[in-house]
């Protein structure tokens, strides 16, 4: 057994700005941010450019064993029948004491209780209004100049990564993006199951499934959970449990001295802007050539606990 | 506990054709391979569309209990010193017998004996040409229509997934790609300490590294391995191992009778290209709107154990 050398270490969060001469030859068309990492960025960021995320835009997952993921929901202001439904169905404490039913690499982990085994809750409806799409204008869609492989234009709205054809926005599927599960028919899914994206983004579901939130923290344990040997990732009955899910609860209804304040980077904020260029071009010195563009996926705003 | 229901169970590998009405339905720009999905078509592949991997080109890498990958390597006409040095390395049981020092969510895992601990084998060079790069012209690119968010043009090289600005080529970083670690300077990566790429693909990485190869069998055994909690996912001292590598072969330096054939669908192939086709718009009758695109990383060709 040997011990870890440096390596690829560096290359992400690299701990000092590169010196000019690196950052004159790395090929970027514009200079960003004078050559920080996005490390270095988010690091370096003012308390000013972090926004507090509010107690009821997030899910707390509890998994048993300290594992405890946390999801924040999409934007209350893009009204969202199933947003609304997912958060019916946790005040109704829909998905505890239940197991994680697929786990199919590369693809999606999944859980849920159909309504048909269980009445709904008040406050959810059994056939949303499929909204997988909403109107770009008020939506507060803000374009990322990128190429991209699945949309005209792509963008943030409010902390999510979004893409757009003009007259209509969506929120895109990336690594950890939480879905709503759903038959063929367009509008049997109401947030009874839901599914968290792993490895490659599966894109081919933008405007096809319901995207109501994104993971920020505990995106580990949904992604290191043995596969499934059925069909589709499906957890057969002589595989190992994949996990149990012991609770979702709004993160607001937790007693006070349980939750957790979480802020993340205001992708209004001048330190975001530095961000997406400094993923874009990356002059950290441990690059040699920038690519000048970076996928909507990996420009998601960071966040952290909330610092007093 | 409930059981699993159906959801988007059915979304990828969908069981059987749409009916036409529902691709006309799709959005669509063009009607690729009657609607059938990409599972469908990958199924329904003549053999004749199937090419044998050599077994010189497969690593086979074993993680103790009976937990093996199977590594493709880039091709060999693309002549590379890197490549050539994982093939020394191999030879020379490079990597037996270490453990994993890195696992970083949504990045990579790392191994390997730097050559400053240990004199490199014959064939190995301490210092490869840097090769991140190729001409186009002969490398047998062949483009894939496709937007890309890294490069002006995407396509495939061998059975690898690449990109180029016209010039040169490169192959791209995706989920399961192998690439070649180094320090700051570009040609401090020999070999001797690799990478594969695990989430989100980290294009930004192209042309900077050196790919060497892609896991087509056993991805899960590294894409679940426990994450580190040092800083950028090294393994420290009191985590749990995150995994042993017991060897690392050429699959042809195994034992006849131990050795497996794998066939890949061919990219020249006529069912390659309908799975591209198909890949970017999807009209299996779960989804209603297809993106008219998708993902270089998402149309890297299907391999599976040969058939007689």
């Amino acid at each position: 057994m040997l011990k870890k050398a440096s390596l690829i270490t560096l290359m992400l969060f690299g701990g000092s700005l590169s010196p000019a001469g690196q950052a004159a030859t790395a090929g970027a068309a514009t200079t960003p941010a004078e050559g920080k990492t996005p490390g270095e960025i988010v690091a370096q960021a003012p308390k000013s450019d972090w926004r507090a995320i509010a107690a009821d835009d997030l899910l707390v997952m509890d998994l048993g064993n300290d594992k405890r993921v946390i999801i924040e929901l999409t934007p209350k202001q893009i009204s969202n029948q199933h947003r609304n439904n997912v958060v019916a169905l946790a005040r109704a404490h829909w998905w505890d004491n239940i197991a994680i039913t697929r786990v199919q690499d590369n693809y999606v982990v999944q859980w849920g209780t159909p309504s048909s085994a269980r009445a709904l809750p008040k406050g959810a409806v059994a056939h949303p209004r499929q909204s997988y799409e909403f109107p770009r204008s008020n939506s507060g869609y803000r374009p990322v100049k990128s190429r991209d492989s699945y949309a005209p234009d792509v963008g943030m709205v409010g902390d999510f990564p979004a893409a757009s054809n003009g007259n209509t926005a969506w929120f895109t599927h990336c690594y950890g993006t939480l879905g709503v599960g759903r038959d063929y028919a367009p509008d049997t899914g109401n947030g009874t199951e839901l599914y968290i994206a792993i490895g490659q983004p599966p894109r081919h579901m933008d405007r096809n499934l319901a995207v109501v939130g994104r993971v920020i923290e505990g995106m580990h344990y949904i992604a290191t959970m043995p596969r499934g040997s059925a069909p589709m990732g499906y957890i057969s009955e002589t595989d190992p449990p994949a996990g149990t899910i012991q609770s979702i609860r709004l993160m607001s209804e937790l007693p006070r001295h349980e939750q957790t304040a979480y802020e993340v980077l205001d992708t209004l904020s001048p330190s975001f802007d530095q961000y997406v260029q400094a993923r874009s071009h990356r002059l950290d010195s441990f690059f040699t050539i920038s690519a000048d563009g970076a996928d909507i996926c990996s420009m998601i705003p960071p966040v952290r606990k909330a610092t007093s």
